[in-house]
This record gives structure tokens, C-alpha cells and sequence, in this order.
């Protein structure tokens, strides 16, 4: 980030089910208690008119070219930047993102197939050299996500693909926090509640002593 | 073009109020007397869900940064392809779209100032090398557009701007004109309709000639 804000930006990462957003609230129950009031925000999304997005690319009657979904996902970022993460890291505050763009090298590249390559010129052209300060990446075998997020509720369009699209999705996760070790701090998502909530406050509290 | 496909890409350009909808039956009048049936669509939209972003583009009460937009009109334009303009061209149809990716350099370049490099980019990630085989430009002053346009109808998000943004969308449209002059076509919209019939069909014969 860039020297002259204070606020950081932390983005968590994972599939559905993966336990991002039981632990978002501990991240930010941990903030709160080092003094740091954060905004909570979410991709897609994050302002009313990145929801408007968000309801038309979850919408499962909605029918779009894995280029068009990759477009649509970063005019979201755009705006999200814009609203929401710039006005408040300038202002000093640290934004907690559910999901950022290493979601999109993790499902429109691995799991729609779109390349790296593509992907950069769009994260660049987006976001210029903005990058998280720190990214949490949840880590479960797609089996263990899918049977935590049960059978029960609505799922969307991205929830009704099928395991082998989650698979290509989780091993792009896995590529992102390998390629980028200091900033992607990967942790395994399978442990009970109790160990990941262990793990994260450790991860949290090195970017609190780094300063 | 592809040399396997027989169809061609026409686009109408221009500011409204420039008389684009008026020529654009013409101009598929004159292709049906070639005995060539065109497939008419627009931008924004021309598929169902570029029809839906078209909707978010052009509500007034939509707010959003001039990147946001450029990033869905491309977004909307990379669905168009893949649902319309690119499966037509390659079973030998011919594609009249009111309006392309000039407006983009026209619009979110000249009107809303984001750099010809990074619209390049856009355009480049979305369409690879694919152009219009033949773009009309119907230029007019921006005080007869405005005139004809009329005070009576509900106006959209890109027509309640002011004078000085449609002179920047116009300049921006006389520059493309003037850098691709082989492709571009500038027909001046500000003569009678019978003139500028004449002037169409003139350049539509010129197409049909040479293909």
C-alpha cells in the first residue's frame, strides 16, 4: 500500500464453505480489541451499485462468456476501490474485503479457464499496483466445503457448479498463496473452529506488530 | 474480418439526435434489395443480459466512476459478440449494430476522459483484432443534435449531460474518424434526410462493390 495511508487493506479468500465469514467476524472482533475500528465489506459488491452486479452475477438464470463474468467482476472492483476501500484507506481506516481479486485468478481463471495473462491486464488496468496488505486464504478440501454448506439453502451460479470446477478453483487458491508467500497466508480451514480462530489471530497479530 | 466468414460488421456512430436509427432501417432496406437480410442489434445491449446492463448503464440514478462504466459497456460489448455478432458473421450473416466500440472511445474517452491507451487495452482484451468492416460516423453540431432530440422525452444518464461533454464526444468521434479513415465513414448528418440518404447509399454501394 501505499506509504502515506495508515489503514490496511486484509482480503479473505476461499470457497463457499471454507469458513470466511465465521472468522471475518473474529478478525474483526481481533481489530477492535487492538483499537482498530475496520469496515467490513464484501466482492461482488460493496456499494449499491457493485450489489446491483452482484445480483446479476449470481443470478442463476443468468447466461454470460467467462470473458463477460471477468469484466463484470473487475467493474465491480472498480467501483468497489472507488466507494469503499481508497476513500477509506485514506482516511486511515483498514478495510476487511470478503474476497478481493485473487477470486478472480481463482474462478475466472481456474475455474472458467481464463488465463493469467488476461487476468494481470485486467487487475492492472483495475487496480494499477494496489494489492492487499494482507490475504487470508481458507483452505478446505471441496468434499468437507460441500457438505458445510448443506443441501438446505438457495444456491447461486457459482454454487451450482459442480466439484470438479471447485477443485480447478481451490488449486488456483493454492498457486496464488505459493507465488505470493509474504502477502497470502494460507490456512487450513479443515481444523476445528477453535484451532483456525488460534491461526488467524497469530496471522493478525504479525500485521499488527509489523505495523 | 476473418477471411472464413462472408458476413460484415457495419456500425452506426454518432451522437443522438445525428439521425443513426432513421439511416440504419435505410441501410437494411438497401442491404435487403442486394438480397442480403442483416441481423439489426445495438449497444449497450443486444442480448438479454447486455439489455439488463444496459438498463444499470443508462439509469439516471446510477453513480458510477467513468472506469466502472467503460469496464461494462465492454463487459456488455464481449457478450454481444459471443451471442450475436460473432456466431451471425461466421454462418455468412451480415450484422448492422447501432453503435461499437467507438462509442467507447467517443463516450468514456472524449466524455469522460479516460486515455485512448487504456480504452486501447479494453478494446484489445475484448475484441483481439476484430473491427467493424464499415463504420458510418453521422456527425452533427451538438446544438442541432440536442435541437432534434427535443425537450419532451425522458432522458438517460448519458443525455443529461451537458453541451461541452457531447463537443468532446463529437471531437472524440471526428479524431477516430480522422485516424481510420479506411474504416470510418463520415457522413454529415446535418443535411437534409434525402442527402444524407443519398450520401448512405453511395457508401453501402461502395461495400457491396468491394465485397
Amino acid at each position: 500500500m501505499n506509504n502515506r495511508m495508515t489503514g490496511k487493506l486484509i482480503t479473505l479468500e476461499g470457497i463457499d464453505g471454507a469458513g470466511k465469514s465465521t472468522q471475518l467476524n473474529w478478525i474483526v472482533t481481533l481489530l477492535q480489541r487492538a483499537g482498530i475500528q475496520a469496515v467490513v465489506t464484501r466482492e461482488p459488491g460493496g456499494t449499491p451499485f457493485g450489489e446491483q452486479l452482484r445480483t446479476l452475477l449470481l443470478d442463476q438464470s443468468s447466461v454470460m462468456h467467462a470473458e463477460t463474468e471477468a469484466l463484470l467482476m473487475f467493474a465491480a472492483r472498480r467501483e468497489h476501490l472507488d466507494k469503499v476501500i481508497l476513500p477509506s484507506l485514506a482516511q486511515g481506516q483498514w478495510v476487511v474485503s470478503d474476497r478481493f481479486s485473487d477470486a478472480s485468478y481463482a474462478y475466472q481463471g481456474g475455474g472458467r479457464g481464463l488465463s493469467q495473462h488476461k487476468l494481470n491486464v485486467l487487475e492492472e488496468w483495475t487496480l494499477g499496483t494496489l494489492q492487499p496488505d494482507l490475504t487470508l486464504y481458507f483452505d478446505v478440501p471441496v468434499a468437507l466445503a460441500q457438505q458445510r454448506v448443506g443441501q438446505g439453502r438457495n444456491i447461486d451460479r457459482f454454487e451450482k457448479e459442480q466439484s470438479d470446477f471447485f477443485q480447478r478453483v481451490r488449486t488456483a487458491y493454492l498457486e496464488r498463496a505459493q507465488a505470493f508467500p509474504q502477502r497470502i497466508k494460507r490456512i487450513d480451514g479443515s481444523q476445528s473452529m477453535v484451532e483456525v480462530r488460534i491461526e488467524v489471530e497469530r496471522v493478525i497479530r504479525g500485521l499488527l506488530q509489523d505495523g
